[in-house]
This record gives C-alpha cells, structure tokens and sequence, in this order.
C-alpha cells in the first residue's frame, strides 16, 4: 500500500503540478495556456474557459487540502483575475472560449463553462475568504441550475419535442459540484440538489439490465432506441460512481456506497476491451456502430477517474474484486499514460494503447484530471492503509 | 487499362447499385434507409437529409448517364417524394435529419442539406423533365447562395468579429453544383459562380508555401494561426482538384487542368501515410496536434476522390506520376475498403488498414462518394484508353 500511497503523491506533487505551474501561466496576457505540447510548449493560445476554472480550481484545491503554499494560491488566483475580466457575457453565462486576450470566441452555447467557474471559485472563496469570489461562484450555481431544463438555449440544433432527451453529464456534474459548493449554499438547496441527483444517475440513467449507465435518456427517464439514446461512455459513468460514493459517505448511506461499488465494477467489466486492454471511450448499448469515430480510443480520464471509484469502493466496502480490478487499471494506466521523458501524462491512445496525440493539453485536457485523480487515489489509499493498520 | 475499367464498372453495378436497392428503400414510410450494418441490415431508422439528398443524385444520375432503367427512376422518385413533403421547414431550408416518419430531428444549421438537395433535384429533373424538380432545384440554389456569407445563421456559435473565418467545403461543393446545375441555370449566373469558386478554391485556400489546401481561412484570404486555421483534410483537397479540372475542362483551360494535377501531386504526396499506407484524415498544417481525434484514420470517400482526380489528371496531362500514383491508391484502396462477404466498402479504417467501424451506411456515408467514385473512375478510364488507342 505504501508504495501506491508515495507512487501517487510524489507523481502529484513532482511531477504534474510542477509541469502545469512552469508551462501554462501567460504572464504577459493573464489566465493560463493549456495547448502544451509533448514538451510543454505552447503551440495555441486559445483559452477554453472550463479548462481555465479547472485550473483555478485545482492549485486552490491543492492550496486547501494539500499545503497552504502561496505559489499555488498565486497561481489560481491568476487564473481567476482573467475570468473575472473576460470570462462572462453581458448576461453573467461564461462563454465557451477566448483568444490569448480575453477576447470571446465561442458563445455561451453550453453551461459546462458555468459547473466549472462556480467550483473553481467557489474553491478560491474557501482559500481567500474573498466574498466576491463567492458571489461569484454562488451566482453562477444558481445560473446553471436556472438553466439546467434548456441547457444550449438558443445553440440547441434540436427540433424541439420530435425526440427530446435529457444528458448525463450535467446530472453528474451536479452530484459533485454540490457537495464541492455545500458550505457556500443553503442546506435546503443542497439536499435537494443531492436528492434529485442521486435518483436521476442511480434509477433514471442506470439501467440494471443491460447494467450500464447511458448518456441520453427520454424526460421520463426510459431509453430511446436512437443514436444518442443508445450511447455509452463508460468513463463517465465510472466517474460518477465516485461522486456518488461521496454523496453517501455523507450520509453514512451504505446501501448506496455498495450499490455505487456493484455498479463501478459492472460498468468496467462492460468497457474493458479484452483484447488490448483499457476502457473503450464509448459503445453503443445494443452493440451497433457507435457514430463517434474515437469509440475505440483509451483517454487519460476514463482511467483515472476509474482508479478514484474502485479504491473508494474498496475503502468502503472491502470488496476484494474493487482491489483486483485496481491493480489491473492501475497497471494498464501507469504503463501507457505517463511519458517519463518529459513529464505529465499523454491524453489520447489508440486502441492498441500507443500514443495517438502526444500533447499534454488542448482543447479538453487540461490541469484537471490527473492531478485531482492523483491527489484522490493519493488521500483514498492512505486511508485504506489506515484501517488496515487499525485491522491489524 | 481494360482490367481496370471492368472492375470499376462491375463493382458499380454488380456489387454497389445492388447492395443499395436492396437494402435502402424504406417502402413503409418513404425515402431510404442509410445506417445499413456489415450485412446490410438496418441498425438504425433516422433519415439524414444530404444522405437522402445524394441518394436521389446517384440514382437519377445512373438513369442519365449509364442506362434508362425504370427501377432506377423509380428509387429515385421514391426518395424525392419523401424529401418534398419532410425535407424542408416553412422557410423552405433543408433540416439536417428527419426520424423515420419525416418529423423533424436536427434544424437546418447548416446548408449542406441544401447543396445536395439542389444536386439531386437538378439531376432528377433532367430525368423526368418535371418543373416541379427543376423549381426545388433552382430555389433551394439560390437560397444556398443567399445563405453563403453566413451559413450556419442563428446556430453559429462562434463570436461574431474575434476570428471571423471562412470555410472551404461551400465554395468546393459550389465547384461542382454549379457544373451540374448548369443547364438550369442563367448563363451569367453560372459563369460569375465558375469564376469565383475557381479563384477562391486556387487562389485563397491554396497555399503554395506549403503546398496544401487549408480547410479556414480568414475573410481576406489570409492563414489563421488557430486550430482551425491550421486544419488541412487532405481528401478535400484532393476531390475538389477534380472538380476545378471539370471546370477546366469545360472551357479546354489547360494551365489549370496543369494546375490542379500538380495540386493533386503534392496534396497526395503531404496527406500520405508512409507508415502504413492510405492517406490521413486531418493534418494540422504546422504539424501540432490537430483537436480531432479521428485524424489518423482512413476514409473511403478520401480515397475513391483522390483515384478520380488522379486519373482525370493522367487523362488531361499524361503526367506518368498520376498513373504511378492512381496504381498505388488504387491497391490501397481495393485491399482495404472493399468487403467482399457482404458487399459493398466498409468506410473507416484504423491507421492500421483495418476496418474501425464495419457499418456500410451512418450518418455521413450513403450511397453516394462510392457508386459516384466508381462511375467516374470507369467513365475516365475508357476515355484513357480510347486515347491511348488513338494514340497507337
């Protein structure tokens, strides 16, 4: 156990974050670059706003949870002082991305912008006792759950009412944003944000038989046989569990926590692929050709954010197969994902598990996954090796 | 010379054109079927609009062109019924996809639908002489040209003036349509379209230092140094130089027939995997890491463009490297692409060669870039050989 514990934290502290703190502040602009390559240069400066309230909130994290170092809370705070300037249309929705300046891109057209400002400053709130950082992050919450019925709005390419579907993502989103944002909110709203999701992933999106979760289901919660209706995106659903473990934890809801476990490793016996091993990106539930063309791939999230839920399966359950599966994962991930020559972890492999793209961030990888993963496997498996000890 | 014109011919009309009639039609609730799994079987009943669009084209154009066969028509007109009563909204745009029963799915946020409705309508009034075709034809033309300057409308999400850009699939597609639409159309009309797609697709998007096509550009012709301006899709590159030689030849241009072969050359010569053979789906023109995850895949409308180009470039000029060029893709493409159990090509490839998905028919492939590509390259290859013996 102590060797995982030291794997994961010095990976954290020696590698990631210092990768993230040399490469991507823009001094001269403000916020941070995340197209880094191989290396870590730069080779775009756009900035994608929820990759910035990611980053923002990931060194206040570190800055709270791990040590009150004044780089790290300098370093968010940087981040923040951009999007507060330029992050936010005239309406207060944060738009999708800017240029190197703060100058906007891509409109307001989804709200995940939005879950992730109000972690992100609500993160900050907690290491600065700023309040207009809270306000910030509060009204942004309130901004998300305000438009959480028509999330695109007038971006929405639907025809509205031919075949309307609910997302996975914001639900889920919700369960850990919440629990995130519950000092800063009224518990009245928290309970039932937290009730509401924990319903909506456990009995709407999941679905016993065929025993995954899906990504789009009908309003009323059943499966439209249809393109979106038929996706799955193991990982998220992998990454949920966690959120949903946490919820339960809370409330000492062990029926929950076993229920989150059973489904963790339900879903990843369904995405593992057998023959070249890791988690498939996506498949369709009936095993038709998915439309996503990177249905095969392996990403650096899936699998992190998998090792978070089966050590906190195995944490709160002491369910052997969470253990066995760990290792497993966690072989196939420490062996593809890292590249040891420069540091930080590849996002994209091909089936095969060789790097497809060697960036270290873009577009959708940021300072986010792997650092959060590796503080929370980190802070999970010293645990695990707590009540081992007390066993003992 | 012969060998080749008989598999192409043959595989059109043994193989493809049979595979289409039989599994396409949808004779309950009109038009066809276009997501067709390994077999042929339908996997799923959502109607794509261009697909719809392009399948009328193809089979109104076999009437045409190769043989006045009733059954042709009558798929044809089967389609277009359905297109005429579901395809467009009260503004007379063309939707992107329609369920089963015609209902509106995806709003008309692009005008791609249009392009190919105007293409297939046009081909099909020259088949049955009905004004009716040839006014949806016309209109739905020069609605294309209204919306040019902003295609995608109030779906746009970009910000209006940080990056203004312009795309190179309309003015390709326009290459093209108009050269189909001709007859149909007034004179000076079709000449100032012929003019200005021949000077943007050669004069803006073409760059020669490096020698590609790049897929955005700025609204004066200038390279943008952003992932979209750095995008290069080498297959677009390569079917549009056939369609600038059709315009060329219209008008027995010679310097740009010599133009668009060199452009061929040297697109072929960048886009081609020296790894693994077979050409790539996306670059980025700087060599980052471009943001599309598929980019290393390998497509079949890429190369069965990229074989007509060739060969109608070895017509005009009789520049050997085409020939030399046209054998190696050719080999590439009929050991990969064809899959000889069921029928028909399979249409995503691994980097690798192998099949990625074993669909026949999606969302984006129909029955169009194949038979299309068949009956060009036979058609170009008889013209070859008649030279050549002529020659002799």
């Amino acid at each position: 156990m102590q060797k995982y514990i030291d794997l994961y934290r010095s990976t954290l502290l020696n590698d990631i974050i210092p990768f993230w703190m040399k490469n991507s502040p823009d001094t001269e602009a403000g916020g941070y670059f995340t197209c880094l390559d191989r290396q870590g240069k730069v080779y775009d400066t756009d900035k994608f706003v929820w990759l910035q309230c990611r980053q923002v909130w990931c060194f206040a994290m570190l800055y709270n949870q791990v040590e009150q170092k004044q780089e790290w809370l300098d370093l968010a705070l940087h981040g923040a002082k951009f999007l507060e300037k330029y992050g936010r249309d005239k309406k207060g929705n944060w738009y999708f991305s800017l240029d190197r300046y703060g100058n906007p891109l891509t409109q307001p057209y989804n709200i995940f912008s939005d879950c992730f400002a109000a972690m992100g400053f609500g993160q900050l709130y907690k290491a600065t006792g700023n309040e207009n950082f809270r306000d910030i992050a509060v009204d942004t919450f309130h901004a998300v759950l305000k438009r959480k019925g028509d999330p695109k709005g007038i971006y929405n390419k639907s025809f509205p009412q031919t075949r309307p579907l609910q997302g996975f993502a914001l639900p889920m989103i919700l369960c850990n944003l919440v629990l995130e944002m519950e000092s800063l909110l009224d518990a009245g709203l928290v309970q039932s944000v937290i009730d509401q999701g924990i319903d909506t992933v456990m009995n709407k999106f999941y679905k016993p038989e065929p025993g995954v979760i899906l990504e789009n289901i009908t309003p009323d919660g059943l499966f439209s046989n249809s393109f979106e209706g038929r996706l799955v995106n193991p990982g998220h659903g992998l990454e949920a569990m966690w959120f949903i473990m946490d919820l339960a934890e809370r409330t000492s809801d062990y029926k929950l926590i076993r229920k989150a476990t059973d489904i963790t490793l339900e879903l990843l016996e369904y995405g593992w692929d057998k023959k070249y091993g890791g988690i498939f990106y996506f498949k369709d539930v009936k095993g038709f050709p998915p439309q996503q063309l990177e249905w095969d791939q392996k990403l650096w999230w899936v699998h992190i954010e998998t090792l978070i839920s089966l050590l906190k399966g195995y944490l709160h359950t002491g369910d052997e197969r969470c253990l066995a599966w760990f290792e497993k994962v966690h072989d196939y991930t420490w062996e593809h994902f890292p590249d040891p020559a420069n540091g930080e972890w590849f996002g994209y492999l091909n089936r095969e598990g060789e790097p497809l793209l060697t960036l270290k961030g873009g577009k959708w990888k940021g300072c986010f996954h792997v650092p959060r993963g590796l503080y929370q496997c980190w802070k999970t498996l010293e645990k695990i090796n707590e009540k081992s000890l007390v066993n003992v």
